[in-house]
């Protein structure tokens, strides 16, 4: 049985145990104050272009996105998201939790639109009763977003210039970074992105490590006592050697960029490979990420051999289905589940 | 340089890195649904003598606190701790952060007291304005508290039996329970402990995991949908299975036990050499934490070779410190340490 | 110059003032301890024909919605509301501050539907990923809505069974309840009401009085020291009898109907008087809010001598326009209005 | 029978009566945008020389104390209050409801101690642990406090030098600032204290109004979009003009003043004649509340014509009491309870 339901579905890169392995008597302080943490905080400002940049080490991906939010947001802030995003869906209401509301904009294929963006923003204001309403405070948006697309460097541009405008931070969510900007569709590389931001982060747990999110202010704009925000959240690791011997061994000789060009490699190889059988993509994922609608018999073909996720069922007995790459991936088992649609 | 400064600055018991390596390529779900957190599980129930207990794997210690708390208090609802208790003081006002009061009783040696807290309930219902405030609806104490102290089995049935007369959950914050049960002072095992309170947790982090800590509702009792809880503060890791991986290990062939058994015959080796040496003891700790109070001039002696933590300076120059052991600690460092005392 | 802005522009009722001025040096104790508000709730429960209901007063309407909705719902629930809903749109995010999410649905002129609702229950259980997602715990609606319109008998039927059928409490934001009840397209009185919903209130800012909210709990099922919970969210007054006199008063001899059928008899002409006059309603609403579609031309001539609301404005130069009445509205006022459209 | 229990149980000053009935009829836009509170808020600028203060009037004591706390505190944030500060014993949570850790400093007499705060502060700071612990935020005082005790010029000063060199704001809860500032002991007036502090309130409820709390931010400094986050809290009233009247009639003429001099003017006489009755004061409250020491047989005496609170039961069966004067005491009221101790 192997399985492509998504990318953490194996531990981490052996390069990462290896090194916990090597330093795991070495007796090093707690909370982020050892020396793999600090070393990896140089690594990835030198990485981001963002010699200045705050960097905290923290968990996981919800934990991440409330923290930061609720840092960020003033008391009476909402934050935009895309209507497809993940604060708006899948993390329970850990927003909301923090005391502030999501406003969700229609998304093109998980993406808020610049136009979109500009038009809430202007009706926003244009409302007298503006005042009655919570504030939009913050945008956020996931590169690649949760349907596997990537923002273009115009887009960028385009959502930053406003957000500037109307003095709202932007937030890159990027739990799967790696695999945006390996992919041939990015035309942003990780300092161009720093550039086009007010704070983002960098997916560990979906990039090769067991567990981890680097958060990065890159211009030392981190929100003062952010360090006690993150413990009040439940953010703060203990044994923070963990984050940072992960974090230092993703960016020691380009790991994070190699694990995530194979997993990109291999998802181009399985776009590909659907394409000649063709199988239609529900989206064109230039990512890790991929979205074959199969039919109702190719699904029952995979049974017991292929594990992959239903996206979305439809009317007609087919679904959506999502096959996602990642550090683990096996260039033989993409010629395995070809072989399914022989 | 050797280190007695706490129980978390080495990593984790290489049983653990072992087994994390071994099944690194194994595919499985994640948040829990893998099949390492599935034996997990039923390990920790055996263990505690508890068959139908619901246990969750989170990460940290104050997330853990946090999320208990929020989850099993009402609205109205604080949570009476110790002075001296961990979300008292070093939690960066989690609990508060969660919405919730944290009521304070003087502390003996970190230990709340029966009486006090019969006392205090007495008073606040006795007290006609009562409704106007913010009203107990749980109880905290750590085993072992924050000073290294334990609580009797008489303790904890007296206060198991206030709570239960009041309607107020008991939580045990075990982020050091090994430690506590493998102290010769201890008058309670595992079952025992589990029949006397309404929630507590196993902590994994300062006991020989990377990160971890169990929570167990012995009886099924776990609030409803607590797992939605659990991903809304942020504590539910992705990759579960390092979570679950960690937990089986510990809980395979006693593991657990043994790294307790192991810190606490070396915290009493160091407290039997504290008292042969003359020094001090600021509490008559049983468990893995010693608390010597050491003058300016045997501070300075260990410079350089020994590192520990400052308690709290008194007013002489000396300073009552804290010397921790683990899983990790080498027996050799107990005699270099001796070496200095000389 | 005359004002149809809203229900709120004048004071209270005259027969309130009175009462107030009269009972105005008796001794009393506070946080509705006195004996007007033991009055106001003993005709509260014989008039919504509930002789068991808790009843509270509260100050005002979003300090309301935000103390009832964060005192049913628990820690990993939502509140459910049409996406025009008044906690959607215009209460600053006061939900999502208590730590709720509001979940929309698509409104028909302001109205949820029962198939809506039912297929956004079933489509959510049916996504194996709710566990993820802020889980719907309650459903809000407003009588009459905020476009005027009222729920007929038989949709409150068929929500209400939807809610049961899910476990969630059905909570009606009455604020202009008088005004609903009072319609002549109503067919449910305050006992029905009552019987078809789990919490409500009666609100008594749009209806004569100076200020206060009247929840009800129809069958005595307050939440646990629901009092409490009020305060702790800011909404007891100090000088509770404030509350008591106005209720007592709005509730002895018929007044609160009284009031409500006269705005809702003026309203009714306003209405008779826009079709008369050719002028376009944008919606066709039975009670004291009327929304007539105004040409630039028609507001111009209004200017320095009519007050409305400009309610949405149109691309061709007109504006929905909103229209109130309310127990102060003069019936002169209507003919002066009308003048305006010779 | 008569009461001397507090300060809110009658109605209004009549004037405020006559005023709301006077301008019933007058249309006046809500939330706060009518002509009476704009006229409100010159008077308090004025009264309190501060001609660029942010004024707001919101509800209720409890409300505006979490409201403001909650907006001027970062996350990270706690406020310091005296042990028996209202925010810390009888608002059920509320500070803490809204995310909030209250740190508590022993009281004398209701009041902090610039020192104990001075060495609270350099404790704080000096424990290398300070970023994980809730940080220090604001400091909230009593004027009078909860024990009817004022705070000296060199007292407020000595308090407000160390908030500054903290930079937290200082808050002075003025529930009932009239009286304190009417106190024959008070060394500041209204313009002076304004200047010692960064938020205050002039309590409403409680001299004179049926309800209100005037938060003046003297050097227009209130939070950005305080407004919003008044909503946001609950605390904005849609007919604002409630609120606007009864400030603008207290500020007219010197009336608060007025009704505060009254109040203290009785309530030295009731302390005058407690002393000579050779009844014992638990406090020397220089305020409207007064804590004679009762024996049992006094307070026999008592009943069934006289009311007052009884503040806390002592040992031997007698008790601290509280008998609080207000706008509407009355001189023969005195007398009638003078002659019970004959």
């Amino acid at each position: 049985m192997i399985s492509f339901t998504c990318d953490y579905i194996e531990g981490a890169h052996p390069e990462i145990l290896r090194r916990l392995a090597e330093t795991n008597l070495v007796q090093e302080p707690g909370y982020g104050e050892d020396s793999f943490t600090r070393a990896a905080i140089e690594k990835i400002r030198k990485a981001a272009g963002a010699p200045k940049a705050d960097v905290f080490l923290l968990v996981g991906g919800t934990q991440t996105n409330a923290t930061v939010i609720d840092a960020m947001l003033p008391h009476y802030g909402a934050v935009i998201a895309a209507q497809t995003g993940h604060i708006a869906v899948h993390e329970s209401g850990a927003i909301e939790h923090s005391g502030h509301k999501v406003i969700t904009l229609p998304a093109l294929e998980g993406k808020i639109r610049e136009k979109d963006l500009q038009d809430y923003l202007e009706a926003f204001y244009a409302d007298p009763t503006w005042p009655h309403m919570a504030q939009p405070g913050m945008v956020y948006l996931s590169f690649p977003s949760e349907y596997g697309t990537i923002y273009s460097k115009k887009e960028l541009q385009g959502i930053h210039a406003i957000c500037r405008k109307y003095d709202m931070p932007l937030f890159i969510d990027g739990a799967r970074l790696g695999y945006g900007l390996a992919s041939p569709a990015a035309d942003v590389d990780l300092p161009a992105l720093a550039g086009l931001c007010d704070v983002f982060y960098i997916g560990g747990t979906k990039v090769g490590a067991l567990c981890g999110e680097a958060v990065v202010f890159p211009r030392g704009n981190a929100p003062k006592n952010f360090f006690t925000i993150v413990k009040q959240h439940g953010a703060l690791m203990a044994k923070g050697r963990l984050l940072g011997i992960q974090f230092d061994t993703l960016f020691t000789d380009g790991l994070y960029q190699k694990i995530s060009r194979h997993a990109i490699d291999l998802a181009m190889e399985l776009k590909r490979m659907f394409i000649e059988k063709g199988i239609p993509l529900h989206i064109d994922s230039p990512t890790n990420q991929q979205f074959p609608i199969l039919t109702k018999e190719q699904m029952k073909r995979l049974e017991g051999g292929v594990r992959f996720e239903i996206w979305q069922p439809l009317e007609d007995g087919s679904s959506v289905t999502r096959f996602a790459t990642s550090w683990a991936t096996l260039p033989e088992n993409i010629k395995t589940l070809e072989s399914y649609f022989m």
